[in-house]
C-alpha cells in the first residue's frame, strides 16, 4: 500500500484545532476499505494460540489494520501486573503509530467489573449487588471514578461496564454483577457508574469510556442458565429491563454492549430491531456498539440463525454492531469480503468507522496515545482508593437478623472464634472477574480484618470447620466456639464467573444453579457452633441471595456481606465490632427456596381464582402473601440505631398527567447511637388501563443521623414514571389516584384529567 | 312487557324447517333489549346465597331473562346425583319455556373435567395428564364421547372443557388438567376431545358443545401461582400456547373460554387483541366466547384495569366476550345500562346474541329442551363407560423404572403388602374436579384393585404407613412388607383444584407450590419398606411431575399412575400383575427439583458463554445436558416387552417450502410377550432466521405388537410446521436442512429454494 502513503506530513486529521467531525471526515477519506474494516475489529492475546505476545498482537494491528485490542484486564490475559500492562499498551501503541500508514492509535478495553480486578494490586470493590445495597449513587460514582483512574493508569481507554441488567433471577451466576431487582435502583446506579467512569470528559487522564451492558435484556435467563433466552413479554422488556440502559445512555455512555442471548427468538447481536430500532431510532444513541466476546460467532454456532461465520458477520453488521470486540483477523477478513462483494454497503461501514474514530479523537489518542509508567505507583491501589473500597464494602453490609442484640460485638472481648469456609479466603471474597494467583494480590480476609480490629491481647481462634460441601474438623470448630466469647461463622459460595460447575446434577457440588440453600456441611458447622451457646454470627459471603431459611431459624445474627472485594475483611470487622453501622439494604429479595422463584416486590397483581385472599371491597392489598413471600424483602436491612418515620406528605396533592410532585417525610434517629437507614418511596397506580405492579420503587435516599437527630427527606417524582406504558413504549399517567408509601406511611395523589376508555 | 307479547302462536323462529340463520334473525327481531342482554348472561346456584333453589334460579331466567345456567356439574352445586340434575334441568327448562314471553330455552353448562365428576355415579376418567400419556387420540375421543353422553343424560348442553393449555409449569396446581408440555401433543389431544364431546352434530343426544380453555395462554403462570400473569414473548405465545387452540377450533369447537390471567399487562377477559384480533380476525372463530367463572369481575377487583364493575362489563363486552358464564342478575343489569346509555352499541349485543341463539337452535333445544329421566340409568356410569375409563387408566400407566424386573408381579404370589397414603384413598385418586362426599361414589382404590386381582388365598396386608407429611405406624408397614413377597407403596399428593393450602410457607404442608420432592414422611416409609429387602414398587398418584430423585435412588420399580380416576385401582392392578402392559409415555418431563424448572424437551438452543459444552464444528447437539436435564424425559415409559426400531426413512428427501413428506420407521417387538410402545418423531431446523427449538415433536404413534411382531409406522409431516414463525405469526419453512429423528434413528430432508436474508 505504499502507493497510498500520504505525501503531507501533517494531514488535517492530526490537527487538534479542528473539530472532531472534520478530523473524522478527513481521516475517513484517506482510508482504504481494509483500513476502515480494521477499525471495527478488536483482538485479544487469548484469541490466537501461540501469538500471546506483544508482537503477535501488533501484527494484527499493523498487518491487518485492527483498531482495538483487549490485551489485559480480562480473564486469561498473560499480563497481570500493572507494569506489564503499561509496557504492553505502549508497545502496541508505538507499532500502531509508527508502522501503520495512517498512524491511527489503538483503543484498549478491559473488563473492570468491580475495580480493575484482573490486574494485580488494584483496588477491588464489592460487586455491584453490594454496591446497590449501599443505596448511595454518589459512592457508586466515586468507586467507578477510582476504577477509571486505575484502568487509565495501566493504559486502558474503555471499560466494558457497568452491568445495567436488572437482576431478576436468583439462580443466575451473574446476579451479583447487577444492581439488584429494581429497575429504578439499577437505573440510578448504572447512571452513577457511567458518570464515574467517564468523568467530565473522556479525554481526561482519569476517565474511560463506559459500556453499559448487556442491552437490552440478559438477566432473566430461562432456568437461570447463563446465555439462555430471555423470554418475557415486550411489556416487561420495556418496563423492567430497558430503563437502566435509558438512564446510562442519558448519563452519556459512549458505548454499549448487546446481550449474548436471544429475545423473542432473535439473538440481540443479529437484531436490527434492538440495535437499530430501539438503540438508534428510539433512544437516539450516537456512540458505538461493541459486541460481547463471542457474541457474533454465536449467531452461527449457537443460535443457528447464521448458516456460516460470514453470514454471522453480515447479520451483526447489518443489525447495528459497530465493533467486533475480539473478532480478530478472521472477522476483519470476512467483513472486508462482504464489503468488497457489495453485501454490505460502504456507507454502513463508514457510519461505524465514524463512531469509532470520533471516540479515539475525543479520548485524545491522536495527540498522545501513551500512558506514563509512573502513573502506576501514583494511581493504582493507593490508600485513598482502598479507603473508598472499604467505605463501599462497609456501606453494603446488610444486617438481616440480630436477635438478642448479638451485634455489635464488644471490641474488647477476650476471645473470638472465626470459622467457616469463607473466613479466610480472598478468592471467594473477591468473587469472579478478578485474578487471584500466586502471589496473592493485596487484600484483607475477614479473619485478618477481625485480627486487626481486636486488641493484641484478644485470642482469635480460627478454624475452617467446613469447606463448601465437605466437613473439615467440625469438632475443632465447636471447641473454638465453646472456648470463645463470640463466634463468627463465614459461610457462602465459592467464586464463579457466568456459571457453575459443569456437573451440577451431582448433588455434592456447590454452588449449583438449582440450589440456593446452604449445603449440609455448612449448616452442620453452624449448628455445631450454635449448640455451644456462644453468641454466634453467620456472615454470608455469596454472590446470590441464598435461601438462608435454615440459618434464620438456628442462628441469631446474620450479616450479608455480598462479595466485598479486597477491603472486605476490614469492612466486615468494622461492622461486627460496631465501628461502623451496617449500612446496607437488600437490593434483591431473599427467597425461601429456589422453588419460590421469581420473587420480586414489584410483581403485578392478579386474581387468586380459588383459595385466594378473602375478597373485600376495593381490596388491592399491598401484597398477596402467597405471591411476594420472600424470607427477607427488598429493602430490608437493620441498623444498630433505631429510626422513626412520620409525616409523609406530598405537594401538590393534585397534578396533571405531566405533573411533578414532591413527597416529603420526617425521619428521626430515636436511638442513642449514630446510624444510617435507607428510605424507599413506593408508588402504586390504583387503576390503570394496563396492569401495573402492586408497587414500584420511585425514589430512595440513604440518611445518616446522629443519636436523636431528625431530618426531612424529599423525593421528586414525575407522575408519568408511575403511569402505564403503552404499546409503542410511551409512559403516560392516567387520571385517577396514585398511592405513595414510605416506611409504613402512605399518602394519595390525584392525577387530574378525563379518563378516555 | 305484555304489550310486546306476540300475537302469533307459531312464530317463524319456532319452525324447524327454516334455516338456523333465518330463525335467529326472526327471534332477534322480536327481542327487547333486556331479553337480548339476558341471553348473554348465565347464573349458578352458588351465586346468590339463599337462592340455591330451582325457583331461585328460575326467577333469574323468568324475571331477568338470563339465558344460561350452570345448575350442577361444578364445585359447590347443591345437586350431586344424576336424578337431581335431571329434575333441576327440566324444572328450569319448563319455566323458561312456559312462563317467558318468547320461550327461549336455557343453556346448561358443566365442568366435566375428567368425566362428569361433580355428579355422583358417573364415570371418572384419568385427568388429562394421564390421558396424554396414553398417546392415543382415539381413546381420548372415546372418553370425551362417554363424558358427553353422561353430561347430556343429566341435562347438560355444554362442557366447559377441554383444557387446551400447554403444561409448562410443573409447580402449577392445574398442570394435571393439561395434556402435557408438547404443543403438538396438546393440539392432537385437544382436537380429539372436541370431536368426542361434540360428536357428529351437537344436536345429537350424546353430544355437548366443547369449550377449549383457557385461551390463549394460562398454563405458565409466574411462580406456578394460579392466575398470575403469563409473561412470555409473543413468539412463545404463538409458538407454544396457541397451537392447541387452533387445533381445537379446527375440530369445530362451538365455544371457547378466555384465560383469567393477563398477558403482557392485558387481562384476557378485557383484551380486544386476543378475543377479537386473534380469535375472530386471525382464527375465524364463529362460535361464542364464554367467560371464566369470575373472569369479568377480576378486571375490577384484581387486575385493576376497570375502575368499577360496570366498566369491567364494558371492557369484557367490547373486547369480545359473548357470555358472562355466571355473571348473574347484576351483570345483566349493568349490561342493560350500558346498552341503554349507548356505551355499548346494540349491534355489538346483537352479534353475541346471534351466536348464542344459533347454538341453542343447533342443539335442538327449541324443538325439545327436556332430558328424559330414564337416560340416567341407561347412560350414566355404565359398565361400557367404565370399561373405557379402565382402558384409559391402564394405557396411561407409565413405568419409569423397573430395576431387577420387579414388575410385573407374579399374580399367584402368596402375599403382598399394600402401603402408603394413596393406596386406599379414592379422593386422592380422583384428584380435583370431582365430588367425593358420603356416601362415596362408585370407584375402586388401588388396594381394592389389588385385592380383586389376586387369588382368594393370597394374603393382602394393608397398612397406611404414612399420611402426606405424617408418620402413621411405619413399623406396621415395615412388618407387613417384611412378611410379604412383594410390597406396593402408593405415594403422592392429595387432591387439589387450582391451588394448594393457603399457608404454603409452612413446610409441614404437602403438596405445596414450591416443593416437588416427596415429603420426608413418605420417603421414610419407602425407605423402611425397601430396607426389608422385599421387592418394592413405588406407585405415584399425583397431579404433577414430582421430583422423585430420592425414590429413583432407593426403590427399584416406579410406576407413575397420574390421577387415574374411578377405575384407577383396577388399572394399576392390571399393570402390576402383568394383565396389561404399562401403556403410558411421559407427557411432561420429570424435573430433578423445583429449582431446575422449567424443563422442556423443546427448549431453544443458546450459547454457553463460559463453562459450556466443548465447541465442535457444526455442533448443534441433540441436547445440552445443562439445559434439558430432567430426571426422566418427555416420552419416557417402559414396557414389559422390548422393541427395536430401525430403518427410518423419508420420502421425498427434497421438498419445497410448502411440501409434505412421509417419514417411515420399522418397529419390532423383540420380546416374548405382547406390549406397546409410543414412537415419537422429532424435527429440527438446522438453521433458521429466527431461533427454533433444538427439537420439536411433529408426530407420535402408539403401537401394540404381539411377541415377535413387526410393523411399519408412518408419519405425515408438513414441513411448514417445522419452519420459522415470523412476527405476523405465519409459519414458513426456509430452505435448508431439516433433521428428523425417531427412537435414536435420524434422517435429513432438504427444503429447496433460495434463502433470502
Amino acid at each position: 500500500m505504499d502507493e497510498n502513503r500520504p505525501t503531507d506530513e501533517n494531514p488535517p486529521y492530526r490537527d487538534p484545532n479542528r473539530s472532531t467531525e472534520a478530523r473524522v471526515e478527513n481521516l475517513l477519506s484517506r482510508m482504504t476499505p481494509a483500513e476502515k474494516v480494521g477499525q471495527l475489529v478488536g483482538t485479544a492475546p487469548t484469541l490466537r494460540p501461540g501469538r500471546e505476545t506483544v508482537s503477535g498482537i501488533a501484527e494484527a494491528v499493523t498487518e491487518h489494520h485492527l483498531g482495538a485490542v483487549s490485551p489485559f484486564g480480562h480473564g486469561g490475559s498473560p499480563w497481570e501486573t500493572p507494569e506489564e500492562c503499561v509496557e504492553v499498551a505502549n508497545a502496541i501503541q508505538r507499532e500502531a503509530r509508527n508502522t501503520t500508514r495512517l498512524g491511527i492509535p489503538v483503543l484498549f478495553y478491559v473488563d473492570a467489573d468491580h475495580g480493575h480486578g484482573f490486574v494485580k494490586g488494584t483496588t477491588v470493590f464489592p460487586h455491584n449487588l453490594g454496591m446497590a445495597a449501599t443505596r448511595d449513587p454518589e459512592l457508586v460514582e466515586r468507586a467507578a471514578s477510582v476504577t477509571a483512574t486505575e484502568v487509565a493508569a495501566t493504559g486502558g481507554h474503555q471499560n466494558l461496564n457497568p452491568v445495567a441488567d436488572v437482576g431478576r433471577e436468583a439462580r443466575w451466576g451473574r446476579i451479583y454483577e447487577t444492581f439488584g431487582e429494581s429497575p429504578h435502583l439499577c437505573a440510578s446506579m448504572s447512571a452513577a457508574a457511567v458518570r464515574g467512569y467517564q468523568g467530565d470528559d473522556v479525554g481526561d487522564a482519569d476517565s474511560v469510556i463506559a459500556t453499559p451492558k448487556h442491552f437490552p435484556a440478559y438477566s432473566d435467563p430461562v432456568r437461570g442458565e447463563d446465555g439462555s433466552p430471555v423470554d418475557v413479554s415486550e411489556y416487561t422488556l420495556r418496563r423492567v429491563f430497558r430503563p437502566p440502559f435509558e438512564a446510562a445512555l442519558d448519563a452519556g455512555a459512549g458505548s454499549i454492549m448487546p446481550a449474548y442471548n436471544e429475545l423473542n427468538g432473535y439473538p440481540v447481536h443479529g437484531s436490527k430491531e434492538y440495535l437499530t430500532g430501539w438503540l438508534r431510532e428510539e433512544l437516539d444513541f450516537s456512540g458505538y456498539v461493541v459486541s460481547d466476546w463471542n457474541g457474533i460467532n454465536m449467531l452461527h454456532h449457537d443460535h443457528r440463525t447464521a448458516r456460516s461465520m460470514e453470514e454471522a458477520v453480515w447479520q451483526a453488521t447489518t443489525a447495528g454492531v459497530d465493533v467486533a470486540s475480539v473478532g480478530g483477523v478472521e472477522h476483519a477478513e470476512r467483513l472486508l469480503d462482504l464489503l468488497e462483494s457489495g453485501d454490505i454497503a460502504e456507507s454502513r461501514i463508514d457510519e461505524s468507522v465514524r463512531r469509532v474514530l470520533g471516540a479515539k479523537f475525543r479520548l485524545g489518542l491522536f495527540e498522545d496515545p501513551y500512558v506514563e509508567a509512573d502513573r502506576v505507583e501514583a494511581d493504582v491501589g493507593t490508600d485513598d482508593h482502598r479507603a473508598v473500597a472499604r467505605e463501599a464494602a462497609r456501606e453494603s453490609m446488610t444486617l438481616l437478623q440480630n436477635d438478642d442484640d448479638v451485634l455489635p460485638l464488644d471490641p474488647d472481648l477476650d476471645s473470638i472464634a472465626v470459622l467457616g469456609p469463607n473466613a479466610d479466603d480472598l478468592r471467594n471474597q473477591f468473587g469472579g472477574w478478578s485474578t487471584i494467583s500466586e502471589p496473592e494480590p493485596p487484600g484483607t480476609t475477614i479473619r485478618e480484618g477481625i485480627e486487626r480490629a481486636v486488641p493484641a491481647e484478644t485470642t482469635v481462634r480460627y478454624e475452617q470447620g467446613a469447606e463448601m460441601t465437605e466437613r473439615v474438623d467440625v469438632d475443632a470448630a465447636r471447641e473454638a466456639a465453646s472456648a470463645s466469647e463470640a463466634a463468627v461463622v463465614v459461610v457462602g459460595e465459592t467464586g464463579y464467573r457466568h456459571e457453575f460447575h459443569r456437573s451440577e446434577t451431582d448433588r455434592g457440588e456447590f454452588p449449583t444453579r438449582s440450589e440456593l440453600e446452604l449445603p449440609a456441611a455448612q449448616r452442620e458447622l453452624l449448628g455445631a457452633v450454635r449448640e455451644t451457646g456462644t453468641p454466634t454470627v453467620a456472615v454470608f459471603v455469596a454472590g446470590r441471595p441464598l435461601a438462608m431459611g435454615w440459618t434464620v431459624e438456628h442462628v441469631p445474627a446474620i450479616l450479608f456481606a455480598y462479595l466485598p472485594g479486597s477491603e472486605g475483611g476490614k469492612a466486615v470487622a468494622d461492622v461486627l465490632f460496631g465501628a461502623a453501622d451496617p449500612g446496607g439494604s437488600l437490593p434483591v429479595s431473599i427467597p425461601r427456596s429456589s422453588g419460590h422463584l421469581p420473587t420480586h416486590f414489584d410483581y403485578r397483581p392478579h386474581p387468586h381464582p380459588i383459595e385466594g385472599s378473602p375478597r373485600e371491597e376495593n381490596p388491592r392489598p399491598p401484597e398477596h402473601p402467597e405471591t411476594y413471600d420472600p424470607l427477607f424483602p427488598f429493602g430490608h436491612g437493620l441498623s444498630y440505631a433505631a429510626f422513626e418515620t412520620s409525616d409523609l406528605s406530598v405537594s401538590p396533592e393534585r397534578v396533571g398527567p405531566e405533573g411533578r410532585l414532591t413527597a416529603t417525610v420526617e425521619v428521626e434517629n430515636v436511638s442513642d447511637r449514630e446510624g444510617s437507614t435507607a428510605l424507599h418511596l413506593y408508588g402504586t397506580d390504583e387503576f390503570s388501563s394496563r396492569v401495573t405492579p402492586v408497587r414500584e420503587l420511585v425514589g430512595f435516599e440513604k440518611v445518616r443521623l446522629a443519636a436523636g437527630e431528625r431530618t426531612e427527606v424529599s423525593f421528586e417524582v414525575d407522575v408519568a414514571d408511575l403511569g402505564v406504558l403503552d404499546d409503542p413504549g410511551e409512559r403516560r399517567a392516567e387520571p385517577g389516584t396514585l398511592g405513595l408509601s414510605c416506611a409504613g406511611e402512605s399518602v394519595e395523589v390525584v392525577i387530574e384529567g378525563r379518563f378516555d376508555r
